[in-house]
């Protein structure tokens, strides 16, 4: 089995933002965790600022792999694109988010992704991720 | 640990309604195969279509318990008293939903519970409860 | 042949609200008189001021009887649960008003339910609670 | 008793659009069963594709009849000029559809004419038309 | 002169949530106070979670008692069911409020109730309990 | 110097409705009026209950006559077409209401024409038409 | 017979606001014309910038007066204040513009004082107000 | 113990407007009436119907007195200014409406004002200023 | 291979209003123009202002000929009856506009017809016609 | 050079209000130091809490001086006779505010004045305003 | 002459995604299909799934070029940059869609770079393209 | 001191887009101009058409350098991911534009980067930019 972690805009900034509250470590280091945990599948991780980059990553393994776990983080509220993307692919989608973006500001409330979607999870900080990994087994 | 799954309105009907799609199993059957699987936990459940007595509910679990798996069905949209009971209560709370509600009508993209949950699983299907049990562990 | 006639809330004040318009007479009243115009058919009557308790009445019927003629009164416009419940149900639903609700405030012209029902009778005093009830023969 | 069935735009199809679904019998056709069942009232029937025309025969007979049974189709929820001839005259008028118009498209679930009118019948396919007839019974 | 004060969902939580910051009391020990400052007059207290037992309690009391003073909490945004019963009954209805509900989230500025009832007063913590039996003297 | 008061919908009822109120004189005997009144000018009436035969005057006085006194009635709410026309001729037109469509219902406080005319007189009941000849002069 | 020409902000600096193309007259002078036109009646003027000064005004002649021409200007669209004084007074109020403000800026499409006024006369420039004037005669 | 009842616009018509309806009694009488009823406070009153004069009397008291009993009218719906000054100030005030403002039109229920405020009181005529001197007691 | 040019209201001024800009051509001379350019199909022509006209023309045409070239001017903004005209007959339509609709007023961004069409050509001029001619072939 | 700093509703409080955090120097205070700091040119300074002496302002200096530094504060967002006026005097004018509206309430990110002014300059605290005088050399 | 056809995001799919329903031709192939049939012109080819290089791809091309038949697929729904590159470069640009985007989802009826564009072609599957190409002819 | 000014789409085209209007020079002779006349400060200049470079580039200079001068360009209106970024990064971001935005199209009054910065100026041309770095002194 093999899954992709597709991760947005600013998610790159783990571990350098405010390491104070946020902790200093980096995405990086928390996906090796989570490569120790699951060892009976092939874990990928691709990060990107860029929207494009994003729906070309999405296009390249969309008729490969067994799922995507995609948190679009700001392009979640914005991205027909990401959008069409996922549905035009084979590919299982899972979207996560960190926080709870229902607790945030009204911007965050809408997502053009979520229609497309197998699944959501929101909420559970990085554990959200490990729960949609979780959802494919 | 002590967790309650709680349903609204009209997943009563789970076993009855159109059998052929859904399954003759009821939610009491599934609820018995999920306490199995987590023989480590004390697993309760209860089910209201009156609005008034799943209030209730949160009230009475919410300073005793570990965690609430609430699936508010229809009031997820409505209810601004589960939303403040929610709110109220000390126990975490947990929204599921059995269906992608996104990709379903436009009222059920909004949800008065959503910004008083620690988290939001939605899309799996039945085994939505199960994800959220696994978040609590 | 078995019809339900099921009403909502507040309308269980006929006959004592204003009887100097709306006259003395109870609905259970009015309904004895439905029932002796309809010989060749069961009819039955049901009130609550309770949300989930005609939820819960229309799950009763909604696998049994041929029809169900619903005023749900001030619930036609906030409730989402009744409307999945009538959506669940195999028994075709007749919504009813007394009044005809589109020549009233704004917020009585949406209605959740109407989607979901086979027919709408609104305006015609309690003459549409009759109309309803020949819809079925 | 003399009343009129007025049928608006597109009404003038039926029996030649898609005549596997919905049958090759004309509204002509139908009204002539109509005026057999009701020998004792004078039935007329007038359909016309043109705004103006309806507002000219609801004036021609809006203070003679008995009443107007009125399926305004795509004028219902365009035509404030309909609206205000149905305020302006004397005869009574109900409003019928042939289909449940709230489980169509948005913009069919708004009615300039719903407030202006003595009862609303929608949902219950040619049977909507007879039901009003018997509402002036 | 007989007053009722009526309680919506979660008012009986008073006390027992966060009770370092809303104190330890409930309001049932806050009405034997109200109770000891205005003994000329006969003063009753009913809370209840579901939206029909408070729409029962409305018609109950509501041709019989001089006054009500309903706090419908979450239900005074939701509820149009209550205020058709506040519209229906006789006995003259004050709306009261703990908090100011026009410094709260948005949802909490409209109120279906408030265009039928006499007075509306909030604010002023459960001292608008006592200014509304004082609008009654 | 030739002007054109064009009427548009419902406009012909006067005389006929509601006389108690309205008086039973039609506009017809008002225009006669209107003529001793203005000696001075050629002064021509027309009127219909069909947008496209309001269209088809403009167009028809439009680049011959020196103003137009237009109450397009209903359409003056939703009739783009007559807005074109209007725009689309060199005769100046005046807007004219017999009501205060402002103290009316909502949907008549928009007016598609309003842009395209050269003034708007509204309230001064048959006066309008006076005020607007003048004008003219 | 008494009339007051209300004039609201900013048009006291008309003959003085690009005089090349508006004139470089000011009210004050239309205003004398005016006079000499109407020598039956005695015609008063007032203009300011400031809100309250116009509702001190509508309250002094509104018990005297027999009319007012009102060219609230800007406070036309934010006003409930002067809409509130119009409503009070018993002197007939007619509403003026010298533009045809449908042909502006969405925001003056909407007028506060227009449901409270006799009459509105629009777009005929400065012989917005003798029309005013003439309908009063 | 130093109050202040500060009226907006066009409440100095009281006692002038209408005296059939309303009485012949001005707000200055009613206030005397206040005044005798609390002689342990000084009570104050100013009255204007100039936005900005209002803000400058907040100003003036706003650091010296106890409490500012506001009743802003018309203002209330329009002004951030005054709004603004509340929050600025440090006395407390409490916003009054003799009427019941959400019984009447749509753009009366909103509040700029009542964010900023400590309670609200409206709907019980005159009564409304006694009881919020009696919430400061 | 039969297909019909259908235009709706004011374009039957082209040629006649402000030549200097668009010329002095009527669409009558175009449409011979595009005749003799397609001469191996045959091609008709109308133009009416009359809504109901337009509705009667695809009704007559939508079961018999191979394409509709539809121009509905302003209809197409405001008119549902036209737009199930569209959906009900079996000939393809074909939503053609001179100018580009979008750089236009905010109104004219909307289409009824536009979902029922097969295909939309706008901002060519007069070429827009031929384009969907070609389209057919 | 002729400058004028004009500010409006509330900006008098800057020394009164909450000294510990805004500091307890004046505008007045501040005024000095800005004349201080730019000999070169004429500075003025004018306060008001009432809008149409705002605009009486702009109107006397509109036509003489070289530019308006304006902090119109509450009024940014609801005067249009304020924006009117802008429009209509000769000096260009400079939109200031000390804090950054757009980080505050919905309300405040609306601005009737900023499509006519020059420049808009917001949330630098007081030096906005010396960025304001610094746009003019 | 030379020409540029433009794709946005997931337009590189083709071929790929759903074969069966789509065909297994790339749009590289049908390109070469269009370039044997407009061999009198120069047609050239780009696409890219991110938003900045359809933006530098028109900077580039939009002061040569004679035509762009521009197909922004999703951005075509949210991007005001691609929008601005339009309107800024001199080229002219032609928008195609190969589905009725009016057919589909709400969000895709709105276009933010319709209005900057010559002419719009929608709805005609890949034959969308040639037909932009011959309005260029 | 460092300090970024960061460009976003379209604002390359500046010295080549209508030269006649805008002038022959490029942004990049401005912003030589700008270095010779603050020699004090290092100052540095990048621009991109792509969403995602701005972002990196924020994060690369946010938690180094003192400032960064950001004009989003047609970003502003649509990125909440350069929203996201300016929010995360250390350094203070200053929004500018170049034209006065609030007198453009509707979409460009809002903005989803403003509610993070620190300040903004808008509306005077290339100087905007030189007052916001003067604003960092």
């Amino acid at each position: 089995m093999k899954l992709l972690i597709l991760n947005g805009p600013n998610l790159n900034l783990l571990g350098k933002r405010e390491p104070a509250i946020y902790g200093s470590d980096s995405f990086e280091d928390y996906f090796k965790t989570l490569q120790k945990k699951h060892t009976g599948i092939e874990l990928f991780y691709f990060q990107s600022n860029i929207e494009g980059e994003l729906i070309d990553k999405l296009h390249e393994v969309g008729f490969l792999y067994d799922g995507v776990v995609l948190n679009a983080a700001a392009y979640t509220h914005t991205s027909v694109g990401i959008a069409d993307a996922v549905k035009a692919i084979e590919t299982p989608v899972i979207e996560v988010h960190i926080s709870n973006v229902h607790a945030r500001e009204e911007f965050r409330h809408t997502s053009f992704i979520a229609p497309n979607v197998k699944g959501i999870i929101a909420g559970f900080g990085l554990k959200s991720y490990e729960l949609a990994i979780q959802s494919f087994l």
